[in-house]
């Protein structure tokens, strides 16, 4: 086992095995110090600006490839080992929770930006997540406590359970492979699809069963570890406005719970972080309901879509390189409140199915206390079918939420060649 | 006279007597606390984007007429009567420094929001303003002691000052009037068109001798008043890289000087601010020679330009409508620091002469610490030869200030489409 503190040593050069908001993100925070960036596009995303943002970029896959050469782990390395790169971060999404990719860093004496294969291995496990819970005393869900193959398992599980219960991928998360079921009947239904969806997605088609809790917050805890066993919170986001599964709104700090249950989250993650060893930024998960019960549910072993939220409430950079930024939880302070909310290329007439074409008009919001991440919204560019949906992520922060709340708004009057903020156009 | 305690009374709907990028930063702050906005524009305006972003907006002014409507108070006044606004803000440059703006709107019983108007009689007459600094003690430039309203007297006042002298206009600023005169030669030759300018530019022709002082720092301390005559400063920004008497590039903190000169100058920035019952945001400039000497220049009775850099270092609106904001020194801290570059229509292959037509591509910086103050840069905007060529702000925050400056670098490999970050086109 690599040795945490061998996790860093110095680069100039960094892979980005990634694309859109976050490879930009990314290759922001390389550039600041210096380093510099390679980055990597299929030909599907060739018009992407995050192949341009970077210091060279290399075309992976072959032209019919859209979306698997992203998981190629063997073509990412050979690309860095190419270019020279010392580094690969691996964003979110794609390899980023995949241990294989950070365990062919280390056999390539290429520093993973992220946690150790080990935790990885862990913590991209949703069963082996919880049993980190489970031995840290933190309260989990109720679940499932056998494998889950064939139908009739699962039934006999949910049964001891009680429903409603939620059907989940082990290995992955954003809501794929995941069914409600209310009843046995849903589950008998769902239960194949869940798991062909799980297959595709993650490469894993492993389900399991938990309660489900009604109406929960969803709270998460940022940490982020060293590579000398020091792990700090940087405060909780409340990502509780989701739609299909998937977080629409995020802010920090939350608003809905005491204190005192915030305290509890922050101890919970730091045990649970500790215990595994964790390094770089990560994302402790919970759910929070209306008496007051916690339950953790997972880690996310990587930097999160929403991690503006956290760094405009703290001023700490979330893509470290380095231990630089983790100086001690004293250091860490809570200023004021943030929101992020993400613009998508989604339909909202046609059930907020992602929508495509080719952006005709863009208007980007800004001014005091707005923070824009932005993937490839400029006027020419096509939004390609194969990927997210996730155009922009605006935060605004503030003194207060009511700031927050009112600082992106467009003020416009209802005059013929108004534009509003953040808006875009697609031609046929 | 009216009572600083009157200054600020409760209203729900504001004037925004100016365009571009600050009436859209004023439009934000109002937005936040729920005022509705009003906007005016003239006819050369009416694709400016300061009109569709106010709840509503109106023309000022006949169509051939595109920039002195701006300054036409009595229009501004009922405008304000029209629309029940019950505040104005002057925003910077056109009537912001003028008194008789304040003072009718005092006279209708509507808020300006801005110093009071006996405060900008004072400061906006830079003979007016010195005498200001040389009661309360604070070092001043050597200058001419008599009016000089013709040559003669102004060679005989340089004799005495010693040269290098700078011919400056009284009541403006923006190097609009501003001669350097390295001998008696030159002072001659450029007495007349520095008083026509300075007449053209703020309908004053009197003009004051100033000695020139070598290669000094350019310093100026933010201030905020509130209205029962408490004032804080809001630490310095350093103003020295311009370009024609035109700042651009503007930072904070200041590297260069020390802590006790600071000190000094903060002092002093409060001593003349309170003597005058400053109220609102307002700058006091220094210039800091290269043997420490500090001189006092002038004070600008408003939000200036670069108020961004100041809102980054203390997260600190700069825009307040009451005295919420301004609730004691310990309130205010510094936190890293912050550079603002302005993005002009200048173009560098003709002596930054300001450059006209309309705007094909547009491309925004964004992310981590990046913010956009924007005017009207979207693409089919036609840049009018008649207002100011600043388009764009790009304010950089951070921990330290190499990853200030790095922050905004467009990264990126030469390859055919690529754009570059805050990019702006121009078609014939």
């Amino acid at each position: 086992m690599k040795k945490p503190s061998d996790h860093y040593k110095p680069f100039d050069k960094l892979l980005i095995a990634n694309r859109g908001e976050i490879a930009i993100r990314i290759g922001r925070a390389a550039a600041e110090l210096g380093i510099h960036t390679v980055g990597i596009y299929t030909h599907e995303d060739r018009q992407s600006l995050h192949r341009y943002k970077m210091d060279e970029a290399y075309q992976i896959g072959a032209d019919d490839e859209p979306l698997k050469p992203y998981l190629d782990i063997e073509g990412i390395i050979q690309i860095a080992k190419l270019t020279g790169a010392g580094a690969i971060h691996p964003g979110y999404g794609f390899l980023s929770e995949n241990p294989n990719l950070a365990r062919r860093c280390y056999q390539e004496g290429i520093v993973f930006v992220g946690p150790l294969p080990e935790t990885l291995e862990i913590l991209g496990d949703k069963v082996k997540a919880k049993q980190v819970g489970r031995k840290a005393n933190v309260p989990l869900i109720p679940e499932s406590e056998v494998p889950l193959t064939d139908v009739k398992t699962a039934l006999s599980e949910a049964e001891r359970i009680g429903y409603p219960v939620m059907l989940k991928a082990a290995s992955g998360g954003g809501g794929r492979g995941m069914r409600k079921c209310p009843d046995a009947k849903t589950l008998e239904e769902v239960f194949q699809s869940a798991r062909n969806e799980a297959g595709k997605a993650f490469g894993d088609d492993t389900v399991f069963l938990e309660k489900f809790i009604i109406n929960p917050k969803h709270i998460e805890v940022q940490i982020l570890g060293d590579s000398h066993g020091q792990v700090v919170h940087l405060f909780e986001r409340d990502c509780s406005v989701q739609r299909r599964f998937q977080k629409v709104v995020e802010f920090a700090p939350a608003e809905s719970i005491s204190e005192s249950i915030k305290n509890r989250l922050y101890d919970y993650a730091l045990v649970i972080a500790r215990s595994v060893g964790y390094i770089n930024a990560g994302t402790v998960e919970f759910l929070v309901d209306a008496k007051d019960n916690v339950y953790f549910i997972e880690v996310n072993p990587r930097i999160q879509v929403e991690h503006t939220v956290t760094e405009e409430v703290t001023k700490i950079d979330l893509v470290p390189f380095t231990d630089f930024n983790c100086t001690g939880q004293s250091d860490v302070r809570l200023i004021g409140c943030a929101i992020q909310c993400r613009v998508t290329t989604e339909d909202p007439e046609n059930d907020f199915k992602p929508d495509f074409g080719t952006i005709s008009h863009y208007r980007n919001a800004s001014g005091f206390s707005i923070r824009l991440d932005e993937g490839s919204s400029y006027p020419g560019m096509r939004i390609s079918p194969y990927f997210d949906s996730l155009l922009v992520k605006v935060t605004a922060s503030g003194t207060g939420f009511n700031r927050c709340l009112r600082a992106p708004q467009p003020r416009s009057a209802g005059i013929q060649n108004q534009r509003r903020q953040n808006e875009y156009r697609f031609s046929a």
